[in-house]
């Protein structure tokens, strides 16, 4: 039974032999499984899953690390998504009856080490914020790498570890702890981002839209389409459906619709069985009536 | 790893302790499990989902028969689906890469010896069947327990094992192999039998309805409702959201709607995760990208 699982975004999705470098650095420690890799040349970003033990995961990540500092240049970096380093996320998520103070314990550990080894900057957020104007990721990265070294300059922003200046081709890195994250993404059927934003902050919370969702609009150059980009930070208080058909609602609206979605790394069992359920008017659908 | 499945079904849906006694039996084999078991009052029916190797099975069957032989009275037996014997239907399908052959052969061997060892009269039907016309069940049942003497008289309707005659109280029973069925009602929201009748004749594939299906209404006393009985023979040719559309578009046609469905017996995983595509406009979703 894998404790942990941890998220880690990297600023790479245009190089398939980076990631694929990055990823086997992870797995190459045993007790560390790679359970998915999503890259997005638009983003230029990859999402890697893994699972296994905090020790196996620690280690998995140091090796990531090594391989990303070596491979990655923020200074070269081109993509619509905020970043602020080579690796610029590292969440650590609770799974099955973990307490999520193991999980904060994980990121706390990590980020120690990253600091020390690498000389690199990192931000404690989320649930293993040590101050709360540090909980929301959007609010750390805002500036983004081309900023950074503007915003160190500000006492206010000293890392949580490491030293107050960033990585010269690493940026810094953000390292916490939350709770599973479906990162759930709908392509449009216009190239206009502005309808993208516009539906994004209608869905979001912070716009009054569904709990526990976080969007944008962003522009995918390579299909030429626009992007409502969510994360649905907690599936049993807004599930996938209603987070899409809120999408398709908000959309219609604006003259646009949804023409496909992805979702970015897993999605939790039970919220795919909440999808059979509502889709099929299926009450009483549970794992047990899958046959595997 | 499971060889084939076996879904029996038994004219007995009123008694619990009847039903959990049946379980009991079969489950007592060592290499058979019991995945799920579903009864019905109102059919008086249940059916009982097992899977294991072919000996197991076999021997599972054979403990399920007696129990049941010693505990159904067809005699005294009502239900609104229709039934030939007190096991009245018992099925092998093959799992994963298991041809269908071997399915033929457990139905053939389970037929031999029910036959010999309680004096019951077997059909054997579909992939199993050594004449064209006892290739579908409703062929084989129709007039059902009450005129099975009439019918056994015609020596056109000998059966494949056992004697010329109906047992006493278990009737006949019939033994065959198919493929993978999923047994999927939806519940109408009129009492109005008649509705669900042509609402089944149009959806299913003799009325020139979809494709790998069949239907039928029926009229549900314990809820004072009509449902539409389906069974999907290829949920790939006919995947559950297709078939619940048609039905949803019939039903609204003749001023009625879907309440509730509910699936008897297990959904194999590829058409759990169609739904969850179809619902999502999620194209590449597989079963590696769900978290358990």
């Amino acid at each position: 039974m894998d404790s942990l699982e941890c998220v880690p975004n990297v600023s790479e999705g245009r190089r398939p032999e980076v990631v694929a470098r990055l990823a086997a650095a992870a797995a190459s420690i045993p007790g560390a499984r790679v359970l998915d890799v999503s890259s997005d040349p638009d983003h230029n970003r990859s999402v890697l899953t893994l699972a296994g033990s905090a020790d196996a995961l620690h280690q998995a990540l140091l090796a990531l690390y090594e391989t990303a500092l070596a491979e990655i240049d923020l200074t070269r970096h081109q993509g619509v998504h905020p970043r602020l380093g080579a690796v610029d996320v590292v969440p650590f998520v609770p799974l099955g009856t973990t307490p999520m103070a193991a999980a904060v314990a994980a990121a706390e550990q990590l980020a120690r080490e990253v600091a020390e080894r690498f000389a690199l900057p990192v931000y404690l957020y989320e649930q293993a914020a040590r101050q709360s104007g540090r909980r929301l990721l959007a609010e750390i990265r805002r500036g983004g790498f081309e900023g950074l070294a503007a915003k160190m300059a500000d006492p206010a922003w000293a890392p949580d570890a490491g030293p107050s200046h960033p990585h010269p081709t690493a940026g810094a890195s953000v390292i916490g702890a939350r709770f599973f994250l479906i990162a759930f993404n709908a392509l449009l059927d216009t190239a206009n981002v502005e309808v993208a934003r516009a539906v994004a902050r209608r869905v979001r919370e912070s716009g009054g839209g569904l709990p526990a969702v976080r969007a944008m609009g962003v522009y995918l150059a390579s299909r030429g389409q626009a992007q409502v980009s969510m994360n649905l930070v907690d599936f049993r208080r807004t599930p996938l459906v209603t987070a899409l058909d809120r999408v398709r609602h908000e959309a219609a609206a604006l003259g646009s619709r949804v023409t496909e979605t992805e979702v970015i790394g897993l999605v939790p069992e039970e919220a795919a069985l909440d999808v059979v359920r509502d889709a099929l008017q299926l009450p009483g659908f549970a794992a047990d009536r899958v046959l595997r």
